[in-house]
């Protein structure tokens, strides 16, 4: 089956989801390639889909207790030497300045591929005693990682991201805070993105480089493919050590403060674009969505003023209600229009028509919902003096459908599994959980012939030990282990 | 008189307005220097500033119809080459990436210094038709330039701010944004930072590097020196021209479109500070501050108790009244807590102990009003049954003093001059509106003499003109023009 083109210029996902994703992100006006290999320009419809996730997750940071500030971009190349696992992680995707105006610099400056080096060095005069922690810091910035395939919002150079840093008395009190912040992860990903996660903890072979245990979220994209969605990790005193960050006790001692780090990024767009979208375009949560209802009036010459002006009127007062509401009042046909905003994923579309208007109602058809016999989104009858109150429990209910579809999904691709010839039919298309021996070479193995990876230990599932799938030595964890192909 | 710190470990601002305002910055916890040569770490206290102004700033470029989109930080080389002015202004200033990895690059990328090039680039690509026109979009990002001289907030080598680029059919439609976004930015200078602000055009000598025309806000600050605010300038063609931004007119003829870009950045924090601060610390104006009262209960033993806990009382409900409120619970005196919240410009304080519990109120001191007999703001009891209600009025009213006092002060330090002698002493206390000339030469020898330079063409002024107050040539612009130091 060849890869044809639908009529929105888009090649359908069930056919080939690379070919999809890459035109759609264009298409639907989400983003751009930028000049240098593997940028990427946000265009105004994606970025304001990153404005909404960035307000919602931001009154999430300070709902617990976080603040903000911001850290320079440029860090002296030394910073980035002192913590030895993570030069070894970061070097080799390193930007570096050496030249400003037409002087060489004495020491070259990195562009910050993230943030621990250049926050410990300030936590390390900012901290003086017990008194000072916890300290709950977080940053909205740019970060710079070399990409080798690079893909818009899934791997680009430059990404825009979140990236917390907090520093503790000790281990219990640091793990507390990488515990919350996964909660709070998963709870964005599920009530604001719709995307129910599989949340665990990453194996040794998976984790940042300096962390001494990492978190994860992963959600389930449309091929079965998982997709890593925020990590929260803790540092024990690795960064503390490296940077001198110590305080005085109860006690009147020195101790190295207990770290942590955390982040999501633009790439959480991208998996709201995977998890949802169907062969007809973006399918957007509503909580996310930069147009949560389109107003399409309909009518010609004389006969579409009437429509225009109580489209704009309706706009209006939903905007007043808080719904994010537009009339599409261009001079194109109806059709093209119910195209265009069914390939930008606008949950909820109304159609505003002369007879419609007589009538008192106006149709509204929802992205995602039940289909007519022709297989187009069956059309509701709202009456007009309704919208404004019952638009936003049907943006509600849309968003719990998205919810309960995404689910469903990925519940039905996931099987446990303990022997290796189901472990192969099941990463093909989606997750299975199983028992491991957790060594990385057996990991390894795994994903040479299989290309999936361990996604995270499911550390909420019950306890559970046997022989690893693979090579058939004691489990690891004392839980099973998601497996999947990852983006 | 030496300079000698006061008991907040500050130099009074009466003393020296720059080592008051080096210290005041460290010691408020604004900001920090970063570790590469004129970098800024903006601490809580400080960034948080920078958010309340971007969300206030950012609801008025959406309300006057502007989006917000994300372009690269790495610009290749050639691309800043393209624009000849532009080169020339920003060649010694920009900060360059040759390496990759180990792998030094083909084409070296340049950090933005500001977004015209790589925007323009884009522009070209997505305008084809006049229908595509006005394109309004605005960026909130981090940008480098080069400082010989660094100082936190007014000139360090990376800062944040926004940058708005639009396109447009002809001269009259830029022309008509480039006002409109500069009574914006006087707007919101105003009413939300408390500056009422010299607006005005800028001479041909202090024009944006590729711009045809400039205005400017201007503020003047306690030593009666100027600091240019925000800046939005009218481009002609002449990026359109260098990176081919072309549209079809409604006669299916192609026609170069007209662009802008305008800009405010954390330097408008430097403004705030400097506009509103006295020997005692910061004075923040309330719609910028980060905690606009601070509540400190009194009492010890078991009498701070009850005062405590009303405290906390009173503050949840005046956060749920929209008031950023804070309870000061820390285990210090309340005299050094009254030091520390003046010290940060924090507007109201209200101190609650066991006897005005008992009495029903709470003893609310401003920042800046009133002083009793020996100095110190006076304070008002406030009913603790008003608090909610009142607060929000008090804060207002606060924020007009400080516009009122702001304004006086300005127009204190403003005259009319006409002859030399007299304009070398106005500018060494403020502005002086002359009449000039406008050539180059003239200016720079004015600069030379007295430090002063153009601020601005008044352009709301009456028409007028006559001798040149330096040279005695004939004056152009037909309106006078404000001469200061500036920042």
């Amino acid at each position: 089956m060849s890869a044809k083109r639908n009529d929105r210029g888009v090649t359908p996902l069930s056919e080939d989801v690379s070919a999809w994703y890459n035109e759609l992100v264009l298409k639907a006006e989400l983003a751009d390639r930028g000049p240098a290999k593997g940028s990427m320009v946000m265009r105004p419809y994606g970025y304001t889909i990153w404005e909404l996730l960035q307000r919602q997750l931001d009154d999430r940071f300070k709902a617990t207790g976080h603040v903000n500030a911001y850290f320079p971009l440029l860090i002296p190349e030394e910073y980035i030497m002192r913590e030895a696992d993570h030069v070894e992680g970061f070097a080799p995707e390193l930007y570096t300045v050496t030249r400003v105006g037409k002087k060489e610099l004495e020491e070259p400056l990195i562009i910050r591929p993230t943030s621990e080096t250049v926050i410990g060095e300030s936590y390390s005069r900012w901290i003086s005693s017990y008194r000072d922690l916890p300290l709950l810091i977080n940053q909205w910035a740019n970060v710079f990682r070399y990409e080798l395939r690079p893909r818009l919002f899934l791997r680009t150079t430059e990404f825009l991201w979140q990236e917390g840093h907090t520093a503790h008395v000790d281990e219990d009190d640091a793990m507390a805070e990488v515990l919350t912040i996964h909660d709070v992860y998963a709870e964005f990903a599920e009530n604001v993105a719709a995307i129910p996660m599989l949340k665990g903890e990453k194996t040794p072979g998976e984790r940042f480089a300096g962390a001494v245990r990492t978190f994860t979220i992963e959600g389930m994209m449309r091929d079965g493919k998982a997709l890593q969605s925020g990590t929260s990790h803790y540092m024990g005193t690795n960064f503390a050590t490296a940077f001198d960050i110590q305080y005085q006790d109860e006690n009147n001692e020195q101790q190295y403060a207990h770290t942590t780090s955390w982040g999501m990024s633009t790439r959480m767009i991208g998996a709201v674009i995977l998890a949802h979208g169907d062969d007809a375009g973006l399918v957007l949560p509503p909580r996310l969505a930069p147009i949560q209802m389109v107003i399409i009036p309909i009518g010609r010459g004389e006969d579409a003023e009437a429509p225009l002006a109580k489209a704009h009127e309706l706009a209006a007062d939903l905007v007043a209600a808080g719904v994010r509401a537009h009339v599409d009042d261009r001079d194109q046909s109806p059709g093209f229009k119910f195209n265009d905003w069914e390939l930008k994923g606008v949950p909820l579309r109304a159609e505003l028509g002369p007879r419609d208007l007589e009538e008192g109602h106006t149709l509204v058809a929802h992205r995602i919902g039940e289909l007519d016999e022709k297989g187009r989104p069956l059309k509701e009858k709202l009456p007009l003096d309704e919208v404004v109150a019952r638009v936003p429990g049907m943006l509600d209910a849309y968003h719990e459908l998205l919810v309960k579809r995404a689910l469903e999904f990925r519940l039905e691709r996931t099987a446990l599994v303990d022997d290796w010839e189901r472990f192969v039919e099941q990463v093909a298309i989606g997750f299975a959980e199983v028992l491991h021996c957790g060594r990385t070479a057996c990991e390894d193995d795994i994903k040479a012939e299989t290309a999936a990876t361990p996604r995270a230990i499911l550390m909420e599932s019950d306890d559970e030990s046997g022989p690893c799938v693979r090579c058939g030595q004691d489990s690891a964890y004392g839980k099973r282990v998601a497996y999947g192909r990852a983006y």
